[in-house]
């Protein structure tokens, strides 16, 4: 590929979640485990909120549509910003997660995010604090779909209460 | 210590950082590495803000107080809520964090704010994603203070930039 | 896919990186990064040695072959088991890194490594120690080769120092 | 303080867990939670072996010593070296656990060895494999005792299998 193929590329490349004029962090994610993530349009100082639906549990079971909140680093000079947000499982677990990530465009343009995660649980007492925290990794990619709030239309019905989950 | 006297302790440590009803998150907390953070009264769905002003970088430099944003799981069934929030470093760096943790009453009353911590660095390229990921803790305990935004008295005068921080 | 088929699958992918009568932990194994390890024979207690050829590095340049050491968990009841190790990064960096993860085999047949790493740094006083941790991931899948030692035949040839690597 | 007395300081710390003759990493260490470990003499090669005896597990429970084996960084021009090493959990678990850290000697002359460790648990399938491993930090102290292999005098006498541990 010739420079000039190169610098195409690039530009495409940049136009995608990078620009800080369009902010695409903003859309619908989904990764590895088909966890699905929707953020809202980003704000002036790089706040965003969203919602998370998780396909996997600590204790197995059902789950719920998910507030998530963060923010992106303001990519002044970098060309792939930073974010990190968090997500709290509301009424069916005792777990908070926190996300933090960088997004991409690879070779064939496609939009990534790669994030580590730390999934705190709630233990009984100090003691316990110890084994507390598990961590992992997930990559987000787009998820191309109707216009529309279409994560509420993926909840599932059931109303079991579950436990944590990423 | 008797039992009675036991209970009255438990009473006066729920009635600190844990009770749902008064969301004793909020306030002014102080690290191991004297960062101090400064989180705002807690919404009804256990969202909050606050400052984060750090006295540690990965490069050495000056600081800047810090917008902050997170969540407390909403403590219904559990005494010790867990809770996230992220910070990030604005104009000063090209770094994001994410806390998780869990609020404890120590055997003496004094509250603690267990976490752990991601420093997510920019990095170039997909290629050098695997570098950019540091882990971490921190044991925040409540710095008594006058009433008042003392975050901003503290705040360092400098205008140098700096970089990623914790 | 009938239970027939799917016990022979099972048994099949038993006879591979699981089995405790042969120990198939050892041999030659790839990441996604192309970074090399080679395992050896697992000792009675579960004990092994071996060589890491890294392909990354936090400063960039030149890597030698690295001695690695670790065990796994023998596998009594457990179908897959775990392991860790260490790997020390000798003469050309200040740095150690320890890997935990737990041996598959995906529905295609396919060996994997699912680990999680440490990358941990020398600093200079203990006032940095909030810094020198890393995480990250790894998968490794069974590199298929001649017979013998191959490792030494892929080891770059210069001399030059190079810092810190996984 | 004066500088000479900064410098007196300073070699008395060097004269121990630094010192790359004496290789003081070897000895007898207590961590936050009360778990002892014993580290041997180091090989020429900075490898070790040793023995761990943990006061916490995962799901409660009878512990027993532990195997551990590792290696320290050669501190040719770092004066903190880095280690890594692991614990294997032997009949009583189904985890491995990893430590990474650095030995520093504080102000008031104290060894310490900053760690911070990963727990990967076994679990079922490749889809479990999400939140397989916890991470955590301990921070050992020198613990002074009489002459010998002290560990296996603290060994619990019971006979229970347990599950993982730090």
């Amino acid at each position: 590929m010739g420079s000039g193929a190169f610098t195409l590329a690039l530009v495409l490349a940049l136009s995608t979640c990078v620009t800080p004029v369009e902010r695409k962090l903003s859309g619908l994610w989904r990764n590895e485990q088909d966890s699905l993530m929707e953020i809202s349009a980003l704000a002036d100082d790089g706040g965003f909120q969203g919602e998370y639906l998780t396909r996997v549990t600590l204790a197995g079971g059902c789950t719920r549509i998910s507030p998530l909140r963060g923010a992106q680093q303001q990519p002044s000079e970098v060309a792939w910003p930073t974010f990190a947000f968090t997500v709290w499982w509301d009424t069916f677990s005792n777990a908070t997660t926190a996300f933090a990530g960088q997004c991409f465009v690879d070779a064939s343009g496609r939009e990534m995010l790669s994030t580590t995660w730390m999934l705190r649980e709630a233990v009984g007492s100090l003691e316990e604090d110890w084994k507390a925290t598990r961590v992992g990794r997930n990559v987000f990619t787009r998820k191309r779909t109707p216009k529309g709030k279409i994560l509420h239309s993926l909840s599932p019905s059931c109303e079991d209460a579950a436990l944590p989950v990423l």
